[in-house]
């Protein structure tokens, strides 16, 4: 099986009161009272247009990791290892981050969100919005994280 | 502000019973026969360790759309314009896909899945468990979509 690299280019970036891993929230449901900013290029202004009637919004950007991608590795919130893609962990191949943000204002091309667990400076890469009957599934198992071993809401220095 | 093109590299290949973007489910909630297998790259296998713990997983994939992307574009489940990041449209910036499909089964480096809305051969980017705690918002206002103005299932060859 041969595949193709894909080239992305980023719709904007995303400024966040986080300036480095350590200390950042490591998810939107642990960080209820923080704030950011999305900057969308020029080029991608009129791709807003209605927008502002959705309460959260889908984040997929670039995760910004001082460790390169691992497969292994033991999660914030677990003390046993599991594999990359059973995890929300950051180092992972491809970088790419997944949150679900508070959507608070649009103006001109400045998005303002809360609910952030994203490094200042991230670069954005896609928009979707949040619409429940397609992403809201309370029930669903959810493997490790249904034992809850260990409580934690922001990251350590570890990736 | 200037900001650089980022290279990403598929980790494996999505098979689904969908060779055309016509007659596609628009969503894996429209979807609920729908069986595929995922293909995993070697070089990733190891990232799928307790992955098996999950009832549904996210995909982020590249999505096959037969037309350029579009800033404006009356979505499948619309008759107004919006702007394409306040859709769930095909033909966008980037070209990523999102869907919480239903985990059946890993066997070795192949997943078998179920409510699957993407067209076979595509190229998959990312894999992350679905944690209702994370990704449930039942409530979340949800722009146009809260109108339903119109009822469709499956893709049309609009894209």
């Amino acid at each position: 099986m041969k595949m193709k690299s894909l080239a992305l280019r980023p719709i904007g970036v995303i400024h966040t009161p986080f300036k480095q891993v350590e200390g950042t929230p490591i998810q939107p449901v642990y960080a209820p009272d923080t704030r950011g900013t999305i900057e969308i290029l020029p080029d991608f202004h009129a791709g807003l247009k209605d927008l502002d009637g959705f309460e959260r919004i889908w984040l997929i950007y670039h995760l910004r990791c001082s460790s390169p991608a691992r497969l292994h590795l033991k999660p914030f919130l677990d003390d046993r290892e599991h594999g990359i893609f059973a995890t929300r962990a950051p180092c992972r191949p491809n970088a790419l981050g997944l949150s679900c943000v508070r959507l608070l204002n649009v103006r001109d091309n400045t998005l303002e969100i809360a609910e952030v667990d994203i490094m200042d400076g991230t670069p954005l890469l896609e928009i979707k919005p949040y619409v429940p009957k397609f992403d809201s599934h309370p029930a669903a198992r959810a493997g490790w994280f249904d034992e809850q071993r260990v409580h934690r809401t922001h990251a350590d220095g570890r990736f």
